[in-house]
Formats: structure tokens, C-alpha cells, sequence
């Protein structure tokens, strides 16, 4: 599944009166729709509502007899880290349990890869006059925004549908030694939905890099989050690493933000046992622990990796309607004119809608007057400029299926409306 | 009350023979024991098991109606931050409820001041070519290390017994402008148990600074945790700051690590509202917000301020009679002898212990092999080193009373022979 571009407004005229009356009646529907980020629904939250109560008084202790309730314990609870050690694909002993974020600990690898050398660096990255990063586009704003922080220059890289171009990556790395890392979520991308293919995986392992240093950022956010019964795989990347001969090249991040609760979850960081020491000595001045208590609320809702894809089979349940009612919704209103193309993802949280070039920041501000929230146009690239202006992200995870039913009608409308004025403008 | 100071050897020669038989005893005892570190224990630990099942399924909202199981608000529960900012003496709209440990929060604080420029500064302090700290000793390891992490040089300043010698601080902080801050623990001090007077937090607040970015890291851990009826009072640094004329000089921090638990409690922020909004711009790339499910567990098992003194009532029950064993066992065998000082601590986790000038790391090595673990002899000093070899740090929370008073006639033990090996030597 290739990455759509976006579309050229077709031949036939779109009738610019028409649009206009449209998106007149929409207005008047006064609508209050928020389709802008990756949030789960009330009714997914409540799928984990039995691990509130998990962890009773006198029940505190983990498998080996820790009070989770005390200080101690860098690791993470060794029961937890092996139900998710299988699912991120990285060995239980070198897969930390961590706090309720996985931003933070990116956040935290960053910064001390900033100011202490890693594993097979020269230099803390600080020292270097610049830092670049290859970030996938469109991509996750949130890292976009962490780069940035410490002034690290992301360098965009066009997706194919099975990650990044990586004839451009290896040519970029090979001959830049500024470039430190790149940014990837590997499976089910935000926002585009894609999975790096086997060939990507490995190419990416094994590449030559200027940088000694160099690091794969591999936020795994949606390892276990499928969309159909077709689960697709992903390449084990610190296996694959490890084989190509640069086994410290993996930094693996994910969570149950959106597998439990988003914000009260658990987080994991996974390396090889080089990054790993390097990682956790500096955590050390930094943190007596993570939760456990809660951790082991997650150990005993999960008791198994079987436990978990069952979970998830729930989440499906409740998303693939949502993701149906876009795809269903757009080919009805937008198909036959030949003016946008979205993915149809088989996980994750997002469509990537692709609409005429020089049309997403328009629509996107139609449909914010017509009382629906979408994310910023641009947000899914550095300093959140699309150079074609012509993606939109959808997130239609929150919403009910009805609501995203009216909220995807209403972006439609805004499409069409803001098409019509492009090639009244080009006729004009 | 002011520090104990380094006794010398008493005139009276120590009996050498007697003190080693003695030892040989308390080895034969195979005694095992550990008062390394202020952990509560799981006594008290228990004082806060209705807490674990205060947030049932269905009963996650908060009372402003937010759902605490999903993404967003980086500030906090409000109804969290109303209690805890009387006892932390912050107006409740600048305090912050946080994640799981105040130690984060500083690394979190001190590491944006490296790389960010602070209200009222110039530049960020890692462009700077020296940044210094002043730490009252004996002080707290983990802020030393925190400093050390980030290049930061302490500068030990002599605690006085009502918080550091402010001549010193005055003087140090009015000369030169590297000095950026002061490390604080000023309730029940660790491990003193001093608190600032009056005066003292006037002065931190008032003097001139050769730094205009100079802060206090005011880590006010034991705001409540009184160990007599006599809840020693502190001055509100905030306000005192702002009263003269410095509204921006103090970083307050707290938690519930030994309130609720250790490692999955609450840590809050407080500080001026133009520090907060340097603070959330800069949190805002790190993290979604913190875990509000766990903080609505707080919130509801601390309904009001006056819960939470009386909830620390429960927590001096079981703590008082370990502090009483600590101080019984000193005096009855120690006592007579002159060769010992210790504090009576009205507050807090700890005592300091002072042996003669030499001796510290022998009593530590001694109690070790006799199965009686003891903070390192110098931790309480930046680099792990108090220059006079004098002071021990007792950490007698975790275990249970007749455990301290086994390990404090066992520590009885050592201090005498290495006082008598000590005099024998002087002697020979």
C-alpha cells in the first residue's frame, strides 16, 4: 500500500455555487466534533477498568516477594517486562518497565544522548556543532516537537507505504556524520498506517553510518494495535540489528497508553545490554523507581501475551467501525470526484488524507468553522509545514461511529468546497 | 538545637581488650540488619492500603467531570493540589501535582535551567563556564548526585541548627555569580532533623545574589512528618521571597513518598507563576501529563488538609518509638562515655550521629561485618567525603523497634572499639 500523494483537482469543473450553498447548510448543523488526536474512547477505557481494583490491600507484593509499594527497583516488575518483552519483540532482560509515559523516556534517552556519549559515540551529541535527525514524513508531531527542544535539525525523508525511502537514507547517513538518528514508527505509522516492510528493517539495521553513533528511534506505539484480523508483523529491529553487526543501533519504545489507559499506563524501553547500562546509570541520579504498584495492577490484568492480544481484540471491536464509518464516508462523498485519497489502515490510530495541493490548511479551517477539530494541516511534518499543503490527519479513535459519520460528511463538504475555490482560482 | 560537632576522645582511656571481645560477641550474634536508607516501613506503608481501591470502575472522573484514565492536563487534579498546597505553603494555583517521585521533578527543574535560560537570567547555565551549588552538610546524597550528573561543583556551607550559616551564604552568594543555587531540605532536615528559623528563610529570601538567576531548591520532604505533638513550624519561602522583592528565587518541591507510598505517590511543584509557565512550556515536549488516576486515588483518600495531619499522626505512632529506641540505646550505652553525639530529631526520617573525628568509616566497616548495613560513612557530604571522618547518618524507620535497638547496641559496639583503637593508637 503505497503512500497516497495528493491529487491534482480534476478536469471537470467542480460547481463552486453548489459547494458554497453546501457548506452554508453545514454550517447551520452547528456541529462540535473533535476528530484531532490519537485519544482513546471512554468505552476503550473502560475495557481495563478490572485492573483498578487488582492490587488489594496485602496484595502488594510482586512475584518475588517486592512490596510495590516501597522504593526500589529501576528495572520494572520482571513479570511485566516478560508479557510485553514477546509483544515489542526484545528480550525480557533487556526490557525495562518504566513510568506512564513513553514520551518521557524518549525524552530522557534524547537528553542523555545529548550530554553523555553513548555506547560507541566520540562525544556527548551536545558537543557536536549540529545534531541532525531523518524524521519519516508525515510523521508524529510530538517527536518533531522533542528534536526540537534540543535543537536537534530533523531532516524530512519521504514514506513509500513501506517506511521511509531508504535508497535516501542510506545515501543521507552514509555521508553525514551530524546524522544521529532517525525517528520511526515502524508499525501501523502515524499518521499514515504503513509497516516497515522486512527489506526496510534490514536495510536500516544494516546500513553504513558516518555518525559511529548512530540511532534508530524506534517507537513501537502500536505494536499490538490491529485494525483486521490480519495482524502484520514487524521484523524484530534489535534482532536484526544485532545480526548486521550493530547490535547497540535500536532504541525500542512503547506502552499501553492505548492498550490500558492513556496517561495511567506503563512504559518500556528496550536495547541492546550496552545502551542499557548507559541508560540506566544515568536514570539512577534521576528516579528511585518507577510505579510498581501499578505496574503490578498491569502484570496481573495481563497475565500472559495471549492475554494482551485478546485485549486487544477488544479495542478492534470498538475501532474498526470508526475507521469504517472514514473510509465508508469519504469513498461515498469524495470517491467519485477524484479530488482527495486516504489509507485504509489495517492499525493504528490515523487516515492520512490527501487533498489538492495548496487545499489542507484551507480545509482544515473550514471544518474548525463548521465546529470540527482536526489536526493542524502540516503537523505530521518538521516546524509544521507541509510543502505541498495538501495532508490532513484524521483521528477518529475519540468519537462515537456516528459522530465520526457526521464529522467525516462535514470534512467532505469542506473538501469540496475548498477544491471548488482552487480551480475557480486556476480558471480565474 | 544546634549540630552536634565531632567529640574528641575522652581522656579516659577506652578498654582496647574489652571493646574487641565486645565486637567478637556482636559478630557471634550473626545479626542482620540494614539502616541504610529512609524507607517507611510496610507498617506504615499500611496506613495507606484504603487508598488502593478508592478508584472502582466507573468512578474515574474528577470532580471538574475529566476522565483521570486518559491523555492531557499537565497541571494536575485541582482538588489534589487545593490539599497539598497549605501543607506545602504554596498558593494552590502555583503548585503542580506531578508524577511519582520529587527527584524526578528536580533533575526535571535543575536539567531545564542547564539547557533553558531561567526568568531573570542571561543564559542557560551549561553555556556558563562554572555553575556552583551550595549545600548545607551533612546534606542529602541523591541532591549531590542530581548536581554532579549535570557538571554542577558543590560548595559544602556548615549547618548551624537552624539551616545553614548564613554569614557564609551571604557572603558566598553576594561575591560571585557562578553560585546559581542552594540545595535545601529545610524541615526536619536529612539528616540533621533541623529546621530553617525564621530568620534563616528571611535571609535565603533577602540577600543579594551576584546571580540573577539564583534559585533555592527548597525541598521541603518531611513538610508534615512530625515526630512529637510539637509540629515545628516553617517559614513559607514564597511568600518570603516575593515579600522581598524576589518573587522568582524559590523552587519548592514535595511528595507522598512517606505520606501515602514510596515510589507510587505524588510529587508536586511549586514555585512563582513566571517560573511555572518556563517550567510547562518546557514540560510540554516531555510528557501528556502525569498519571491522574493515581492522584484522584490520593484525592480521595485526602479529602481535606487536616486528613492528611492526621493520616501523619498514624505515621509518628509507628515511627516515634523507633526514634525513642535510637536515642535510649545511645544514651545508655554511649552516654557516660563522652565519645558520641547524636540528635534528637523532633521531625523527619533521620539521625545524625557524631563518633570522634577519625572514626566514621571504621564504625560503618565495623557494623558491616557485624550484619548491621549503615549509610556510607561520609554520604552525607558532597564526593562522599566528610572531612572530619566523624559523622554517620541512622536511618531507623524500616525496620521494627526491637530491630533498631538490636542494631543500635550493635553500632554502640563498633563506635566503642573504634574509639578505643582509636585512643590506643593516639597513645602509642
Amino acid at each position: 500500500m503505497p503512500a497516497p500523494s495528493a491529487p491534482t483537482v480534476p478536469a471537470v469543473a467542480l460547481d463552486l455555487d453548489a459547494a458554497r450553498a453546501e457548506y452554508q447548510a453545514l454550517l447551520a448543523e452547528g456541529l462540535a466534533l473533535d476528530l484531532t488526536r490519537g485519544k482513546p474512547s471512554g468505552q476503550q477505557l473502560d475495557l481495563s477498568d478490572a485492573l483498578l481494583t487488582l492490587v488489594q490491600p496485602g496484595e502488594a507484593r510482586a512475584a518475588d516477594g517486592t512490596d510495590c509499594r516501597n522504593y526500589g527497583g529501576l528495572v520494572g516488575l520482571p513479570e511485566l517486562r516478560a508479557v510485553f518483552a514477546e509483544l515489542l519483540q526484545v528480550p525480557a532482560e533487556q526490557l525495562l518497565a518504566c513510568g506512564n509515559a513513553s514520551l518521557q523516556v524518549m525524552y530522557d534517552v534524547l537528553a542523555h544522548a545529548m550530554f553523555t556519549t553513548l555506547p560507541g559515540g566520540e562525544r556527548p551529541w551536545a558537543q557536536e556543532s549540529e545534531v541532525r535527525f531523518l524524521c519519516p514524513v508525515p510523521g508524529y508531531d510530538r517527536h518533531f516537537t522533542l528534536a526540537a527542544r534540543f535543537g536537534v535539525t530533523l531532516v524530512p525523508v519521504a514514506l513509500t507505504g513501506e517506511g521511509p525511502d531508504m535508497d535516501e537514507v542510506e545515501r543521507l547517513v552514509a555521508a553525514d556524520p551530524s546524522i544521529k538518528g532517525i525517528w520511526c514508527v515502524p508499525k501501523y505509522s502515524n499518521p499514515t498506517g504503513e509497516t516497515y516492510s522486512e527489506q526496510t528493517v534490514r536495510r536500516l539495521a544494516a546500513m553504513p553510518t558516518a555518525a559511529p553513533d548512530f540511532r534508530l528511534f524506534w517507537d513501537n506505539a502500536y505494536a499490538v494495535h490491529h485494525l483486521t484480523e490480519d495482524r502484520v508483523e514487524l521484523l524484530p529491529v534489535l534482532q536484526a540489528c544485532a545480526e548486521a553487526g550493530h547490535p547497540d543501533r535500536a532504541f525500542v519504545f512503547g506502552s499501553t497508553s492505548k492498550i490500558t489507559y492513556a496517561g495511567a499506563g506503563v512504559a518500556f524501553f528496550g536495547s541492546s545490554t550496552a545502551n542499557l547500562a548507559w541508560y540506566s546509570a544515568l536514570a539512577s541520579a534521576q528516579t528511585i523507581g518507577p510505579d510498581k504498584v501499578n505496574q503490578l495492577r498491569h502484570a496481573r490484568f495481563f497475565p500472559s501475551t495471549q492475554s494482551v492480544l485478546e485485549h486487544m481484540e477488544r479495542h478492534r471491536e470498538l475501532l474498526a467501525p470508526r475507521f469504517a464509518a472514514v473510509h465508508e464516508v469519504l469513498e461515498a462523498e469524495l470517491g467519485p470526484l477524484g479530488i482527495a485519497s486516504w489509507t485504509k489502515p489495517l492499525g493504528g490510530y490515523f487516515v492520512s488524507l490527501q487533498v489538492p495541493a495548496g487545499c489542507s490548511s484551507r480545509v482544515v479551517r473550514l471544518a474548525k468553522e463548521a465546529g470540527i477539530a482536526l489536526t493542524p494541516a502540516g503537523a505530521a511534518f518538521p516546524g509544521g509545514l507541509d510543502p505541498q499543503d495538501s495532508h490532513i490527519r484524521l483521528a477518529p479513535s475519540f468519537p462515537s461511529a456516528a459522530e465520526v459519520r457526521a464529522a467525516m460528511r462535514g470534512v467532505a463538504v469542506c473538501v469540496r468546497l475548498a477544491a471548488a475555490e482552487l480551480a475557480a482560482q486556476s480558471a480565474g
